[in-house]
C-alpha cells in the first residue's frame, strides 16, 4: 500500500484524533489553563510515539514545555528536516461570538471550526499523520525527521531563542519547514519566499521639563504634541515614500521576472479595499499595492501619545509626546543600520524647542530563500502533486520570528509550507480550518518528503 | 476710628480666624470629607453674620452648598458690587511633601502656610474682614455688597451656572469682584483686565474601518496617525503663526499705547524659560512672549492618542487616531465661529485616503474690561493707596469660567482684585499666602468699596 493510499484510507482516523487534540484548551496566556498545555504536550508525545517516531518527549523550558520528536534512520547521506508547529492556542474569548463552543470541534460544512483548528494544532497535525503514512506503508521516511513544537508561540515564544541555542545540536538540520501561514485559495496554492524584516524605535519628544497649562504659557512655549506631528508628517513624501536620507540604498531592487511572477498573484482592487475598509489605497505609485506591501519597505507609526488622553477637556501643554515607529524591511536593509539612519533624521528636523530620543525597541532581518533551492523545489512539487496545481509564488509583507531564530542560531532557511486559508478567522471567533486542506496538507507533505530525499540523494 | 485703622488693631484677630477657617479641611472632590465641607460653610455663615452681614446663609445645590449674603442698605443710587470666591480647597495629596501638615496652618517667615491658604480661603475672607472695619467704624457701607462664595470651584463647579440661572434677580449687581488669582509681585500690584477664551475641539481620523496588522497591510493603507500628524503640521506657519484661513480676522489689534503700557510688565527672559524649562521660545516673533501668552490667539494639542501605547511593540495599522485641539482666544473672535473655521480647514486637508470628524467640545469668549470704567478706576485707586504703588494693567492667558458666567447670565463684568503671588504652590504641597497681601488686600478692598461709592454717587 502506498502512503497516500494509507492516507486516504486513514482519513477519518486522523480527523478523530485531530477532534481530541482540539477538544484540549491549551490556552498558553491564561494561567488557569496550565494544566491543559500539559495535558497537550503529554497528548500529543503520545501521538508522536504512536505515529512511529521512537523518541519523543515533553522538554521543559522556563514556561510551557517543548515538545521534541526525531526520526534519523534516513542516514547521514538524506537531508534532515526540522518541523516546527505549536500546540498552544490563542484565548477564545470573545466567547458570545462563537456559533459553536471553541473547544467542541464542530464540522461545518467543508471546515471544522474550532479555537487553533488552523493556528496552528490542525496544521501541526499534519506532518505528524504524513509521517504515519509513511512509516505505516514503507517502514522507513526518505529524510529525516525532527519536530519541535512549542507551547508558547501565542503568548510571543519567550523560551523559544533559549531554547534553540541550548540545543543547537540536537536541532541540527539542513531545512526548517513551518506550517503556520496559509495559501492563497483552497484551488490556489502558493509559496511564501520571503519576509519582511523590522525596525521598531520609539519616540520621545521633551519640550518644557513638566506639564504646562496651556493658558499661561500657550503660543510662547512649543507644544511637543505640535512639534513630533510636524517630525513624523516629514517621514513621507507626498508619494507616501519614506525620506530618510538612505533608506533605500541598501534595497534589493525587483528584477522584471519577479515582478511578472508577483502580478501572477490574483488581485482584485475593490474587493482589497472592501476587506481594510479604507476609503482608497496609499503609497508609493510607482510599485502595485502588492509589491508595496511585501517587496517594498514601509513605515507605520504603530501608536502615538501625550497629554490629556481621558473624555473630556484638559488644557494641559504637555512635557512629552511619544510615537512608536515600525519599519517595514527588504533584502538587504539592516535593522541597525536603519535605526540608526532613522535617529539621525529624527535628530536633525526636530526643532530647536525640542529635545528627542529615539529607543530601538525591536528589529530582525528580512528574508528570502532562493526559489531554486533543493528543498523550495521540493516544496514546488509537493504542491502541484498535493492540489493538482502549481503554487504561486509570493512574498509575505509581515515578519515570522522562528524564521529569524532558525537562520539566527542553526544557519538555515526555512520552508513556508502553509495549509490555512486568508479567512481562517485565526485569533478571532469561530476559527476554522478547511478539510480538504488538512488532507490535501498531509498529501503534500508526504510528496515534500519522498521528492525532497531523492531530490538530495540524487544531487 | 477709621475702618483702615479698625483693620490694623484687629489684624491678629482677623489672622486668628483664618487659621480657624484654614483648620478645616474642605476638600470638595473626596467625599469622606463632605462633612468638613458642611462644617466650612456653616463656619463661613457665622462669621458673615458676626461680620455684619444681616443676612447670610447657607444655600443647597445639588452638590456642595453656596454660601450667600448680602448687605444692601447703601440704597438704590449707590452700586452693589457682587463678591465671589470659594471655601473648598485642593485635595493636599501627596502628603508627604508638606514640610507641616496641610490642615494645621503654620506661620512661616511672612507667609501662612496651609492647603486652601491662596485658593480662596484667605483671599475670600479679605473681603468678609474689610466689611466689618467699614461697619463696624461707620456704621454702614459705601456700596451694597452680595457674596456668593462657593463649594465646588476645585471640581469644576458643576453647580454654579444653574445656580446663577435660578436666583439671577438675587444676585444682581452692577459688578462683580473675584479674589481668586495673583498679582506680579508682593511690591507690584497688578490688575488683570483681559482674558482669553477658548475653542476646543476634538478631532477623529478614521483610516481603515479596522485595526488591520502593518506587516500584511502596511505601504498600501494610510495610517490615520501619520495622516494626522501630517494634517496637525498644517496648522502652524513656520513662525508658530496660525494657518487655519480666517482665523486672525476678528483679533482685536494691540493699540500701540497697549502694547506700551504692556511692556512695563516686568518680565525676565531667562528666569522664564528656566520656570518652563523648554529649551527656547516659541511663536511668533511679530509679538513679545508676554503679549503671544496673552494677547493673541493660540493652538494647542492637548492631547493625542491612537494605536497601541502600552510598554513594548506592536505592529498595528490603527483604524483610528485623535487629537484635542484647544484655541486661546482674544477679543473679538467668537468660539463658534472658530470652531467653524477649524473644521472646515481640517476637511479640506484631510487626504483622501482618510476620514476625518470634528467635535466641538467646548467653548467660551474672551474677555476685556474698559481700564477706564468706575470700578476698574476705583480698582486701579485702592490698589495704589494699599500697596502704595500704581498698578500695571496686565492681560491673563488663560479663562476663568466664572467670569463668563456672570457675562452670560447678570449681564455684568469682572473685577479681578487678585492678592495672591506667582509662587504661591497652588495646587501643590506646602501652598501659602502671603501675610502682608492678607492685611493689605483688607486694606485694599476698604479703599475699592469706599472709592466706588463716592465715583459713583458723584457720577
Amino acid at each position: 500500500m502506498h502512503a497516500l493510499a494509507y492516507a486516504q484510507a486513514n482519513s477519518h482516523k486522523f480527523l478523530d484524533e485531530l477532534i481530541e487534540f482540539l477538544s484540549i484548551p491549551s490556552v498558553s496566556t491564561q494561567p488557569e489553563h496550565k494544566p491543559d498545555i500539559q495535558r497537550a504536550a503529554a497528548w500529543l508525545r503520545d501521538k508522536l510515539l504512536l505515529s512511529g517516531f521512537p523518541r519523543a518527549e515533553v522538554m521543559p523550558t522556563q514556561g510551557h514545555p517543548i515538545v521534541y520528536a526525531e526520526w534519523l534512520d534516513a542516514g547521514p547521506d538524506a537531508p534532515t528536516i526540522l518541523i516546527y508547529g505549536h500546540y498552544d492556542v490563542q484565548p477564545p474569548d470573545p466567547l458570545e461570538l462563537w456559533d459553536t463552543p471553541p473547544f467542541e470541534p464542530t464540522i461545518v460544512g467543508n471546515d471544522i471550526v474550532a479555537r487553533g483548528a488552523a493556528d496552528d494544532k490542525g496544521q501541526l497535525y499534519i506532518h505528524v499523520k504524513a509521517v504515519e503514512a509513511l512509516k505505516e506503508t514503507s517502514g522507513s521516511l526518505p529524510v529525516n525527521v525532527k519536530c519541535l513544537f512549542e507551547g508558547e508561540e501565542e503568548c510571543g515564544s519567550p523560551n523559544l531563542a533559549p531554547f534553540i541555542q541550548e540545543h543547537s545540536a540536537l536541532l541540527t538540520a539542513d531545512v526548517a519547514v513551518v506550517s503556520d501561514t496559509h495559501i492563497l485559495g483552497p484551488d490556489t496554492p502558493s509559496i511564501v519566499y520571503a519576509l519582511r524584516g523590522m525596525c521598531y524605535v520609539e519616540v520621545e519628544v521633551t519640550g518644557p521639563d513638566h506639564d504646562l497649562h496651556s493658558g499661561i504659557y500657550g503660543g510662547a512655549v512649543h507644544n511637543p504634541i505640535n512639534a513630533l506631528c510636524q517630525m513624523i508628517a516629514q517621514l513621507h513624501d507626498e508619494n507616501g515614500r519614506v525620506t530618510i536620507p538612505g533608506f533605500y540604498d541598501t534595497v534589493r531592487d525587483l528584477s522584471p521576472e519577479e515582478r511578472a511572477e508577483l502580478a501572477k498573484i490574483p488581485f482584485q482592487r475593490e474587493e482589497w479595499l472592501q476587506e481594510t475598509g479604507a476609503p482608497t489605497d496609499w503609497g508609493d505609485p510607482a510599485y502595485t499595492i502588492i509589491e508595496r506591501t511585501t517587496a517594498r519597505p514601509t513605515l507605520d507609526a504603530n501608536g502615538m501619545w501625550g497629554g490629556y488622553i481621558q473624555p473630556g477637556v484638559k488644557t494641559v501643554l504637555p512635557s512629552k509626546a511619544y510615537a512608536k515607529l515600525s519599519m517595514r524591511l527588504v533584502p538587504d536593509q539592516q535593522q541597525d543600520e536603519i535605526a540608526q539612519l532613522i535617529r539621525e533624521y529624527l535628530v536633525s528636523i526636530a526643532p530647536p524647542t525640542v529635545t528627542v530620543e529615539v529607543h530601538y525597541l525591536h528589529g530582525g532581518s528580512g528574508a528570502i530563500v532562493h526559489r531554486d533551492s533543493p528543498a523550495m523545489q521540493a516544496a514546488f512539487h509537493a504542491y502541484t502533486a498535493g492540489f493538482g496545481r502549481a503554487p504561486i509564488f509570493v512574498r509575505a509583507g509581515g515578519s515570522i520570528p522562528v524564521v529569524a531564530m532558525f537562520q539566527k542560531f542553526l544557519d538555515i532557511e526555512t520552508i513556508l509550507l502553509g495549509f490555512g486559508l486568508p479567512d481562517d478567522r485565526l485569533h478571532s471567533p469561530n476559527e476554522k480550518f478547511h478539510l480538504p486542506n488538512f488532507h490535501k496538507g498531509i498529501e503534500t507533505v508526504i510528496h515534500f518528503m519522498t521528492d525532497l530525499g531523492t531530490r538530495t540523494s540524487t544531487d
